[in-house]
This record gives C-alpha cells, sequence and structure tokens, in this order.
C-alpha cells in the first residue's frame, strides 16, 4: 500500500486520540484551587496515557520506517491496534473518575493488554512481509522485552488489589523505563 | 487535482469520523462492572461502525492509488461521499441508545445505503477521467460485488422487522466477509 | 514557507471544522421519527455549512497549486481566514437552534462576510508575494465575482426580515452556484 | 526520524487544539444579541488562544525547517510541548469562565509559562544535533526574546492582582509583537 498515506492516516486517529482525552478534563466549576485540585486525578491519568500514546507512536514510526511493504494484512493488523487505541478515553475517564476501585483500573489494564497484544500482531505482520528488516523489526518483540512487559502486568494486577490507582502509576512507569531504554540508535532510519 | 493534498484532506475528516464516535461512549455511571456492561450495545455498535469506515477507506486507499488524476467532478463526489459518512456518528449513537427499535436501525441502514451509493458515485467519476485503470477501478463495481450486496441490504430490511439490532450484524459480516474477500493483491500499487 | 506543511496544518484545521459540526447534532431523543424530523432544521443547517466549508476549499486548494510562495503575511492571512471559518459550528448550531430569529440569521451572515473578507485578504496576500500567478490567482477575485457576492449579501439582508432562515437557503444555493460555474479546468494544476 | 512523519504527527494535533477549543463556546442559550453577548469573554479567551498556538505553530514550522535532523531527544522534547500545549483548552475555558479570578488568571499564565519552557527545552534538544544550523535555531532563544517574555510575564503577575483578566491581553499583545516582529526572512527556508 502507499505507506505514506497509511501513515498520515494513523497519525490523524492517534493525534485525535490523545487530544480527545483533553475534553474529558472539565473545566473546574468555580474560580478556586479546590475545584482545580479535584481534577487533579483524571489530569494525572490523562498524563499517563498521553505519554503512553506517544511512546506507542514511537515504536511505531521504527516499524514503519524499517518496513518498505505495507501489505493488507499489516494494514488490518493496524486497525486492530487503533481501534484498541480507540478506548483509552474511556478507560482513563472512567478511572479518573473512580480511582479507587478494582473494576475501573482492572479496565485500563485490560484496554492496555489488548492494544499490547495488537501491536504485536500488528509487528509480526509487518515481519512476514519485510524478511529483508526481520532484524530491526524484532527488536520490538525480542523476549527482554515481553518479560519485562509480563513483570509490569503481574505487578498491575497485584497492586490493583492494595491500591488500585497504582496500576497506572507502574504503567506509567514502564512506558518511562521505554522511553529511556529505547537504544538511541532508534531514530535513525528517516525515509 | 493535487492528489496528495485530496488524500491528506479525505484522511483528516475519516480519521475524525471514526474517533468522535468514542465521544459518544460516556464515562460509565459509577465503578461498576454492571454500569459498563450497560454499554455493551454502543460498544458493539461503534466496533462494526469503525471496521465498516476502515473497510471503504480500503477501497478508497485502492482507488486512489490507480487513479492518476482527480477532477472537479471526483472532488465533489467524494464530499458526497464525506457528507454521508459523516452521518455515521448519529446513526450509530441513534441505534446504540435504541437498539431494539425499527426506526433507529432503518436509520442507520439508510446512511449506509446513501453512504454506498455515493461510493459508487465516486467510482464512476473516477472512471471517466481515468480510462487508463478502467479495468482496475471497476473491481468495485462489479455485478458480483452489487449483487452481494444487495442480498445484504435485503437480508437488513427481513431482519429490521424481527430483530432491528441484526441490521449491524448482517453489516457487520458484510464487512468481515469483504475484507477476507478482497483479493490480495489489492494493496499492490503503492504510489 | 514550506508549502506542504501549511496545506497540511489548514487542511487539519479545516477537516476538523466540518466534522465537530456532527457533534452538535444530537442523537435524538427517542426511538421515534418525530424525534429524528425534530433535528431536520439543524441538519439543514449542516447541509450547507459543510459544503461552503468544502466550497471554499476547493478554492483554497486552486490558490495554492497557483502560488508558489507563501510568506510570512499569507500565512497569517491564511490564519485569519481559518479563524473566522472556525466561528462556523456556534454560527450553524445558533440559526438551527432558533431558525426563525433574525439575530441567528444574521449572526451566520456575519461570519459569512467576515470569513470571506479574510478569504479575499489571502488572495491578495499572495498575488503579491506571487506575481507570475498574477492572472490565475485575481480570478477568484474577479469584479464579476464579487458583484455576485454582493447580491447574495443583499438578498440574505432582504430576507432575514421576512424569513430569516432563508438567508442559509440563499447562501447555499450562492455556494452550490460557484460549485458548478467554476470553470472546468481549475482543477487542472496538480502540484 | 522521519521529519515529515514527525511534523504531521506534530500539526494534527496543534490543529485539533486549536478547534476543540471552539467545542467549549457554547451555543448561545436564546436567539438574542444579549445570549450572545453572554459569550464575550469566552470568546476573546479564545480569540488569543488561537494566535497565541499559531505563533508558535509559526516558530515551529522556523525550526524544524533549520533542524535537519530530528533525534529521539528532540522528539520527547515536542511531545512534552504539545502534552503543555494540550492544557490550553482548559484554561482557557476556565478564565472564560471566571475572567474576574486571580486564581483562573494565575493558571493561564502558569500554562503558558510550562509551555514556553517546554518550547525551549525543544530549542536546546534540536541546536544539539543539529550544530550546522545552531545560528539560526539559536534565534529563537536569543536573549532578547528572553528577556522580553520576562517582562511580559511580571507585567502578567502584576496585573493579575488588579484586574486578573489583563492577563490574557498582555500575552495576546506579547504574541502580537511577535508576530509583528519576527524578522519577514523567517519564512524563506521552505523545504
Amino acid at each position: 500500500m502507499n505507506k505514506g498515506r497509511v501513515e498520515a492516516f494513523t497519525d490523524a486517529i492517534v493525534a485525535i486520540i490523545m487530544t480527545i482525552m483533553v475534553l474529558e478534563m472539565k473545566v473546574p466549576e468555580g474560580p478556586s484551587l479546590k475545584a482545580l485540585f479535584a481534577e487533579r486525578v483524571y489530569f494525572f491519568a490523562y498524563l499517563i496515557s498521553f505519554f503512553l500514546i506517544a511512546t506507542t507512536w514511537y515504536s511505531h514510526h521504527y516499524l514503519f520506517t524499517h518496513a518498505k511493504w505495507i501489505s493488507k494484512r499489516a494494514f488490518w493488523a493496524n486497525c486492530i491496534w487503533l481501534f484498541m487505541m480507540s478506548l483509552s478515553p474511556v478507560a482513563t475517564g472512567w478511572i479518573g473518575a473512580y480511582p479507587n476501585s478494582r473494576t475501573t483500573a482492572g479496565f485500563y489494564l485490560l484496554v492496555y493488554v489488548l492494544w499490547g497484544l495488537a501491536f504485536r500482531l500488528l509487528v509480526y505482520s509487518l515481519i512476514r512481509d519485510n524478511s529483508e528488516s526481520r532484524q530491526q523489526l524484532q527488536l520490538l518483540v525480542q523476549p527482554k522485552r515481553s518479560i519485562f512487559e509480563m513483570i509490569a502486568i503481574v505487578a498491575c494486577l497485584v497492586a490493583i488489589n492494595f491500591v488500585p490507582v497504582l496500576c497506572i502509576v507502574i504503567l506509567g512507569l514502564d512506558g518511562l523505563f521505554w522511553i529511556v531504554y529505547t537504544p538511541r540508535e532508534s531514530d535513525k532510519p528517516n525515509h
């Protein structure tokens, strides 16, 4: 497919998902710091979700610079990944409204996991159609990365039973780790 | 016209339509699975609409890679198609709110049919201005495809009288069929 | 400036303005044709505004294919034009809610006129910096076109005093006239 | 990184932030000039925020035409800058709703300052990775500019104690000054 167009379409959807979460952040009711402070949990959840999406966009950018060819299969994997990501505003709004609930934290985690699985599907589709870049593309599904993700998810599952909102703290730290850890050369290809 | 710019403009509109449907999915009222479960019909309608739009985008991508020239006529057909698609969030929201109503299901079907007719108009406009790609462009309006669409619409009309919400199930299966059935080579041209 | 980037930025804003008007179209309250019918005025106002924006986009596309150079001055004229256009959803929502009011119709007309003046400013800025395309660019501010616009505005001003909502009908017909009348060759340049 | 894609992604986010502020401008309640007039403060705040974002976009465009290389570091600085900007709709909505409050004006100023600091971070990241364009990039963080910004912020801090809403007037004038004062040649590079 026309890679540039698939990228532009994907980017538009990602950009909208990132910013419609701001719409959920209500204008504080009353001109007081207290009213502003009432939004702190949602603000924090928004902050985490914003940067988790930016992290995944960075990986998507890395993938697409190494993949020469976007097949029909990869396009649909990309759509599934976008659909899962589009549930992020609802999950963020829900945990922001009820941060002390196992249900809302569990739902946030579920969306995160499904979204991650869809990303894996995308990576494998791209590998299958771009065998010449197999080595670079596989970096995103290397065992070290998978194990780390697994540990983060288990940590979330445990934390949810004590302090549910810790779930987004852990996922945020996980994202931060990947932002820092990703090799510097990951920004090299530029076509 | 500048094909790249028409594509980018179209993609931005399609991306927004796909994602504003998420805004209609309210944050559940209360931190319970029951509150989440109350959204299931809208969620399902959103899922179908999201992938129906993605399917049509895939066809649009196919068309525009084969069409060298976008005329004024084709531009306006494209706008009519976008306008019909822009009614999708309202139709989705309405059937999601009242899934057991013939009226809401009928409206969803009506929007779908008008949107399909506008797509046909776009295909014929492109064929008229790009006779050298006639063969590839015509694939999207081949009799087999038209008959299949017709059958799906009739099935919807019948189903609406018994279980209205079946309408989106049928259209969803129809979309899924086209995702799978579309020849693999449809992703080949990449300019 | 980087013309491609200014175009893409402009297109994203135009696309969002066109589609957020759909958000104003509420999901009908109740599963009846009557509830749907209650939205008819807003629907009609949305239809007109959607195609007026598409018409102006077409002209913008024509301008930018002929202008080689986007100066700082032209960029700011472009921003003023975008700002005026961004008032369109409010004007559309207001006349849709109160179609029998001189105030709402007058406001819609005012936004339309300011938007048109901003477009003129953009055309003159582009002419000043792209003298080699003066002839093609001037087509959009030729006397015939200006007189026609003037007549439409006067007709609106008169109509508002009798049947306010006629204002959008007249502007809609005006837009339709320009869609049809614009010379076929206006789609020729494609860079 | 792929500069074109980072630009397009950034532009989509900026465009959405600029236009979702329109959603906050409610359709006036009632068909009277009085109802329209009740929106005047928000309208004014929206006008200022719209053009402040456009001004910063212009600077971003200048930066990215001079920077050949977008590193991982610059990408994250860009994301922080986008995140700060995304708080603009809430700050604008809040000061629009309560213009006579020191808290809302102070919050608007705080968002503006954080946003400016994030922009500085972006400029320094780009300078570090594009030493060959150091001279052009440094123009945006030259002492003259910094001192001017400092004065504007101090003026805001003073004004907030007397007439809070003056804060956005001062920032608006500050933006206007930079629109006019930016050297004409800033639009020259076009790649």
